[in-house]
């Protein structure tokens, strides 16, 4: 195996699993340091084939596949954390892989996440385990018990974009939700009266150093992200614990690379931890301009061992996702601010297929 | 041919002629529109080869692998000014190719190029057209009459960084200078002596829309640039002069695309025009960090047909070039701002290898 005491200098290879726009950003931000991408995705055409010299089609847990990509790579990462857990062990039998094993198992099932962030001290929604109907009505009641009276039903894992969630206003309803699942394992969350969501994108460099962005304000409809917006609203204090939260999730991950942890806040002020996603994510993609050092330039960093970047926002910022269709307006949508378009080719509802950043100068 | 009264739409290709580091920025910068890019080059592992899918090795007067190219882009561009002009011609016949012939054609060449900014009432140093050793030593007499006792004898054709450049101080020295030239076609021009150097960096959209970026203020270490400085010690009159002088010229050229003038700022205060460049810019790179819309951004815009992006500047900004053996202090130099490798294999001395960009935001 090959280890990384040392940073992968520039002209060496990151493997990058994944070919979506995150494998596509990361792969232009590893370009700007110097370094090469190779991109592994299961389906042809990804849109990060389209800027790279090497890329590779195959199946995700195809281990001859994925050992002869680690073998060409100096450090692999990835833009997703659905991988199996048995192809991560097997990449990493060759090749270090950022951020590793431990930090995928732990954010994959909700269930291991909820009961993590819980033991760290951090609040959260009360959230109780389901893998039967009975179970699901048992949380129910529970749940009333504590004041909730309704719920969110969510699978444990493979969750995105709303989609294996149902909101549930009865044991019956939490029953009849799961048997939708057709037996996946659940967990049934109290619903938070929240007053707006927010998150804390940062990094742990694999020197152990910590760096947080500004934390974004976020507006989802039909449960996929709309907005982010900086400065938000939180306090200065606010600010601060967002930043806590994110070091001590991280610190307890032993992480490498950059993670996002999405958080509720409460109508108290109190800042929930709603979701860890251990990669970039979409609420940052505002630090490609407003950051001297954006997310997935400083992903590349930590992942290659590199020195983490300066993470300090310059400018106000507001990204807006391009959802399906409304890529359509692309010749109107690029006179108006900081144009990203995935390449992909297909705009299906509810796909997103590109955001537009507009920057606020502060001093004008 | 194909014609290009539409915008090319996302997902279309966009020719890059050169796959150095102009190329290899612009490559980038399309990927974040949704363009795919083919980029063209006269020898194998050009630095923009790695950042794109598509990508042909051969001479850039090869007139049937041009057109092959030709045919396999929705328009074409290039990173340098010295394209055959019957390459170019040879490539309109296939698609549109921005900026067109006649902008290179007037600036390939020093004498057609000072002649055609004289004649636009612009200033320059004074100049003479040198075709042999006796014009040398006649030309050197006409500026001592007009009272420079100093000159530059350049080569009219295909010099950057200093190359084909020598400092005369007598009829003598020029003839000498001429003659270590080879039969090169030159041209004398007075030394000014200036306060310092400036330059504009501005695009033209193929709809006419003019697009001018703070001007730089420049510093030059043997013949290389060093640094580019925004915002530069230019008054805001200047800065409107410069802005004047960018757009009287890109008017006269009928322009689409980006170029560069570099001024030379007199100790009077005056805008002497020294050198168009029909191209992104080393003058531009800070554009990147500090502009909604990067200099390589803007240049693809223009190519495409689509409407210019803006250009205002949201914060302060220093640009270094990284040169030669300067780039072995990569992961120092990663400490200190936003760095920019290029891919290349060699340091060799001289060589610009990366630049960093040192954000000062204007509110701390």
């Amino acid at each position: 195996m090959k280890t990384l005491e040392k940073p992968v200098p520039p002209g060496s290879t990151i493997g990058i699993i994944g070919g979506g726009q995150l494998g596509r950003m990361l792969a232009l931000a590893a370009a700007r340091l110097g370094l090469k991408t190779f991109i592994y995705n299961d389906a042809p055409d990804a849109p990060a084939f389209q800027v790279t010299q090497q890329s590779v089609t195959a199946p995700y847990d195809d281990l001859a596949q994925l050992g002869a990509f680690a073998d060409a790579c100096d450090a692999v990462t990835f833009e997703f954390e659905n991988l199996p857990a048995h192809a991560i062990a097997h990449l990493a039998e060759h090749v270090p892989v950022r951020p590793g094993a431990h930090a995928l198992a732990m954010t994959q099932d909700r269930l291991t996440e909820k009961t993590f962030v819980e033991k760290l001290g951090l609040k959260t929604a009360p959230f109780f385990e389901v893998s039967s109907a009975g179970q699901a009505r048992t949380a129910f009641g529970r749940l009333n018990g504590q004041g909730a009276s309704k719920g969110i039903l969510k699978t444990r894992r493979f969750g995105y974009d709303g989609k294996g969630q149902a909101k549930v206003g009865s044991a019956d309803d939490a029953a009849k939700a799961f048997e939708s699942f057709k037996g996946a394992p659940a967990i049934l969350e109290g619903f938070v009266d929240f007053s707006y969501e927010a998150s804390i994108v940062a990094a742990h460099g694999a020197d152990g150093a910590f760096a947080a962005y500004d934390p974004p304000e976020n507006d989802h409809e039909n449960h996929i992200l709309r907005r982010s917006t900086v400065p938000s609203r939180l306090s200065p204090q606010q600010v601060q614990e967002a930043k806590t939260i994110a070091k001590t999730i991280g610190d307890a991950l032993n992480y490498v690379g950059v993670f996002a942890v999405e958080l509720f806040v409460g109508k108290d002020g109190a800042l929930l931890v709603n979701e860890i996603a251990p990669r970039v994510h979409n609420t940052g993609h505002w630090t490609i301009e407003a950051c001297q050092c954006s997310q997935f330039e400083q992903h590349i960093r930590a992942v290659a061992g590199w020195p983490l970047g300066d993470p300090s926002r310059h400018v106000d910022a507001v990204m807006e996702n391009i959802i399906g269709a409304e890529a359509d307006a692309w010749e109107a949508l690029a006179r108006t601010g900081a144009l990203h378009l995935y390449g992909k080719k297909e705009a299906r509802p509810g796909r997103k297929m590109g955001h537009v950043t507009r920057l606020k100068p502060r001093d004008r």
